[in-house]
C-alpha cells in the first residue's frame, strides 16, 4: 500500500494528480482519505458514500436526540481552521461542519501573524499550530502548500490530517464535493445522477469550479457537459482534453437560452474580475447575455435545477430566488452537510453512523 | 393571528411600530418573541416574564447541577453572531448568553467579508450564513436590516429568529431590556418598580439607550421621569410627545444635584461626540455639572440606585464604583442574563425552566 | 494568611516580586495559585506538583474516556482571552488548554475595541469583560495591568482568576512554566533535572524567557547555567546577581560548540531584533556562530536535549527536526498542558485529576 512515509516530498509532488490518491488515504481504513486535497481524489464510489453520509447526518439532524448522538462522536477531538485567505463562507460551512460533529474548534484568520512578522516560515507556523490539534483546515493563496503540510506531518511524530479548503486557484476540493452532492440529491428520486446534460454558464476560464465540477461529473454515466460563456471566458482547453479522453460529450456554446432549454442542471457562476490583468477587462465584455432571470426559467424543464457556488452579482435574477427548482440556497447548506461527512469519515465514524437507529 | 408570511414586506414596513408586534411572535407559542427587532414589541407582562426568567436562569448558574441543565437546553441548536459594527462588550454579552444555553456559535465580525468585496448584496450574505445555524443575532449600522432580514426569512422555505443587536440609529432592544431588569431587580424587594423617579442625565439627545428605556418605563405604574441635560443635549421632542399621550408625569432641568435628592434611579450617560456633525461640537458645550460624583453620592436617597449603559469616560467618578447603589457593573452582568432569557424563551423553553427543580 | 483584599494597591505593587506569592493565592486551597501574574510565584514543589498534573492530563487525553473526564470539570465555567497584544501562538495553546478542560471561551483580540474609542479606561474594559465570565486570560503591552487587575478584581464583588499571558516586556509566566516542564519530562527517567548543565544561546539581553527560566531553574539542585552570546546580547547583570546571591554556578560564554559538548540541555532564542532602538542594530552584529546546525549536533551528548520558545528564524537548522533530542515541537504542545494543568489548579481540581481512574 502506497504511505506518504515511504515516499519522499520531491517524488510525492512530482505524481500525477490521479496517481496520488491512495498516499492520502487512512491507513487503517479501506479506501478512506486521511487528507483532502484535490478532487481527484474522489472516485465515483467513494462520492456516493460522502453522499450517502451526508443524507445520513442531515436527516438525523432533525431530531435533537439525532443531533446530540453526532456531538457525541467528536467531543474529544479538536479542529484548527487556518484561514490566511479571507472567505466567511467557507470558513463558517467548515466550522459548522465540525461543530455537528461536536469537534472543538479554534481559528487562525490573520493573514499576517505576529509569527511570520518575526520570520517564522509558513510550515513551522503550521506544524506549530498543529502541534495543539487533532486536524487542520487550512485555505491559503499558495499553490501547494496544504500538500506538502500533509506530507509534513504524516512524516512526523505527531500525523494529523489536513483538510484543504482551498490552496492556489487551482484546487478547492470540498466546493467539488458540495457541487456534486447537490446534483445527486436533485436527481435522487429522479432516476439517479446519469443520462443528464450539465450547463455551466459565466466565466469558465477563471476559478476553480467549473474545472472540478467538471472533471467530478466524468465519474457518472453518460453526463453531457455544455459551456456557455462569451469567447473571451470560454473553458479552457485542457478541461476539454480531460472530456475527450474519457469520451464525455460536450458542446461549447454562446446562447445561454438555447442551452437552458435541454438542461437537467445550469450551473451559472459569477465574473471573477478580482482575477483581471487588465483593470477593467472584464467590464469591456458583453456579459448581458450570460444571465439567468425570468426568460431562462421559463424555457428550463420542469425537473431542471439552477446552482451557483454564491456569492452572486446579477447572474440570477432574484425573482428565481423563490423558484423550486432554484439549488443554490440548499446548496450553500449542502456545503455544511458533505464536509461534516467528510470529516466524519476521515476520523472513521462512516459506519457508525450510517447504523445509527438500525 | 398576523404572520409574516401573509403580509409584503412594503405593507409590514408601513406599519406602525406598535402594531408589528403580533408578526414577530412565535406563531406556535402563545405571547413569545420569536424575532426581537424593537423595544416596542416588549410590553409589561413580556417584560416581567422576562424579568422572572433571567433571576432563575441567574439563580440556576451559581451551581453547577443547575449550569449543566442549562447548557443541555440547546446543544443541538446553533447561533450566528453577524456583527459588522464593531462591539465588543454587546458581542460579548450575547456570545456568553449563547454558552449559557449551550447553543454553539460561529461570528463574523469583519464589516468588509470578501464577499461583499465580490459585489453580494448584504440580504444574500445573510441568507447564506442563516443557512449554517438556527438564530442570527446581528448588529449592523444600516436602518432596518434586521426587520428586512426576519421577513425574508419567515418567508423562506428555512424560517430562523432573528436578534437585532443593534441597527442603524435607533433600535437597540436589548440594551433597553437589561436596563429594565436591572429597575426591577434593583426594586425587587423594595416594592417593586412603581410609584418611582426616574432620572436620566447627559447626552439626552443622541443615542437609542434613553430613547427606549423612557418607551418602556411608561409600562409601569407611576414612573415620574425627569430629564437633566445641557439645553442643546436635552431629551428630543418625539419621546416627550409618547409620554404626554400616555399621561407619564416629567419635568425637564438643568439641576443634577436637586433631581438626585428625589430620585430613586438616576441613569447617567455619556455625551455621545462620536455623532457631533462639527467637530468639536460636544468640546463646546459645558458639561461639567452633568457628572456624578462624591457630592451627588450623598445627595442619593439611601434606597436610591445609579445606572449607566457603559462605556463611560468621567460621568460617574471612580469613587463611586464601591458604593452598594452603584449598579452599573451589576447592568453589565444583567445584560448576559437576560439576553440568555429571551434566546431560551424564543427557542420555546420558558416553561422547562421556569419549572426546574420544582 | 496574605489577602489580597486586605492590602492596598500601592502598598501591594510596592512589595518585592518574591513576597507577592501568599497573596496570589486561592485562599480555600493551601499553596495553590488563584492569579498568576509572576514566574517567582512558583517554587520547586508547585513546579514538580505542576508537571505531574500536566503529565496526568496529557496521558488521560489519550483515551476516549479520558478525554471527556477532563471536559466534564469545567463546562460550568466560562473563560475570556482578552489579547489586546497579537499572539497566535500563546492565545491557541491558551484556547486549546480551555478547551481540553471543557470550559467555554470567548475572545478578545483587537487593540482597538469601539469601547476605547469612546473613551473608556483599560481598567473600566476589563472590568466589564470580567462580569460575563469566571476567568481572564489576558496579555496586554502594558506593564502591571494584569496585576493591577488582580487587585481590582480580588477588591469588587465578583472577584476572579486572572492568568497573565505577557505583560510589559518582563513577564510571560506560564512560557517559563512550559520550559520547565519541558525539562521536566526530558530528564525524567534519566536521573531527575538536578546536576544538569543548561546552556542559553542567542539574544539574552532582550525577551523575557531566558531571564524567566533562569530564575525559575535556581529552584533545583545543582544546575549550572551557560551563557553564550554575542557580547552586545549577553545576558542582562542583574540576572547573574540572582545567580550569585542564590550560589548558583554559571558561565558567560561566546562558543557555542564548545559550551554544547558539555550541555545537557541548549536553549536556542531567536534575535529578537524587533527591539532594536537603532534600525539595523541587530543587523549589524556578527551572529553567524551562535546558530545550532549539522555540526553542534554531532557535539551534544546522546541524552541532551534542544529547546527553542519559537518562532525561530535560522537559530536552529530544519535539518535537526527530525533528530530525537530536537525538543522544541514537542515544548510548543508541553505548553498546552501545562495551561491546561495551571487552569485545573487555579479551580481546584487538581486532586480530582490526580486521582482519576485510581
Amino acid at each position: 500500500m502506497a504511505k506518504l512515509t515511504e515516499i519522499s516530498w520531491n517524488d510525492f509532488e512530482a505524481l500525477p494528480l490521479e496517481t496520488k490518491k491512495p498516499y492520502l488515504e487512512n491507513p487503517g481504513l479501506s479506501d478512506t482519505p486521511y487528507h483532502t486535497l484535490f478532487a481527484q481524489q474522489f472516485d465515483r464510489h467513494l462520492l456516493e458514500r460522502l453522499a450517502a453520509l451526508s443524507n445520513r447526518i442531515r436527516f438525523m439532524a432533525k431530531s435533537k436526540e439525532g443531533s446530540l448522538y453526532l456531538k457525541s462522536l467528536l467531543p474529544h477531538k479538536r479542529a484548527m481552521l487556518y484561514f490566511s485567505q479571507p472567505s466567511s463562507r467557507t470558513f463558517l460551512s467548515h466550522l459548522n461542519a465540525c461543530q455537528i460533529l461536536g469537534l472543538t474548534t479554534s481559528s487562525v484568520r490573520d493573514s499576517a501573524t505576529s509569527s511570520e512578522a518575526k520570520g517564522e516560515s509558513k510550515t513551522d507556523t503550521i506544524r506549530t499550530f498543529s502541534s495543539y490539534v487533532d486536524m487542520i483546515i487550512m485555505r491559503t493563496p499558495e499553490k501547494g502548500l496544504a500538500e506538502q503540510m500533509a506530507w509534513e506531518l504524516s512524516n512526523s511524530d505527531r500525523p494529523i490530517p489536513i483538510i484543504n479548503a482551498g490552496s492556489g486557484k487551482d484546487q478547492h476540493p470540498t466546493q467539488a464535493l458540495l457541487d456534486i452532492y447537490t446534483l445527486l440529491r436533485s436527481f435522487e428520486t429522479k432516476g439517479g445522477l446519469r443520462n443528464r446534460t450539465v450547463t455551466f454558464c459565466g466565466d469558465l476560464l477563471r476559478g476553480r469550479t467549473v474545472r472540478s465540477l467538471s472533471y467530478l461529473l466524468t465519474n457518472f454515466e453518460n453526463i453531457r457537459q455544455v459551456f456557455v460563456a462569451p469567447p473571451q471566458l470560454q473553458v479552457p482547453e485542457d478541461v476539454l482534453e480531460i472530456l475527450k479522453e474519457k469520451g464525455v460529450s460536450y458542446a461549447i456554446s454562446d446562447n445561454l437560452r438555447e442551452a437552458v432549454t435541454v438542461s437537467d442542471a445550469v450551473y451559472m457562476t459569477r465574473i471573477q474580475d478580482e482575477w483581471d490583468k487588465d483593470k477593467g477587462e472584464s467590464a469591456r465584455i458583453d456579459t448581458s447575455r450570460f444571465k439567468f432571470g425570468a426568460e431562462e426559467l421559463k424555457l428550463l424543464p420542469k425537473d431542471g435545477v439552477i446552482l451557483h457556488p454564491l456569492p452572486r452579482r446579477d447572474e440570477i435574477a432574484i425573482c428565481c430566488d423563490h423558484d423550486p427548482r432554484a439549488m443554490y440556497w440548499r446548496q450553500m447548506r449542502n456545503g455544511m452537510w458533505i464536509r461534516a461527512a467528510l470529516i466524519a469519515m476521515t476520523f472513521g465514524f462512516e459506519k457508525q453512523i450510517m447504523c445509527f437507529g438500525a
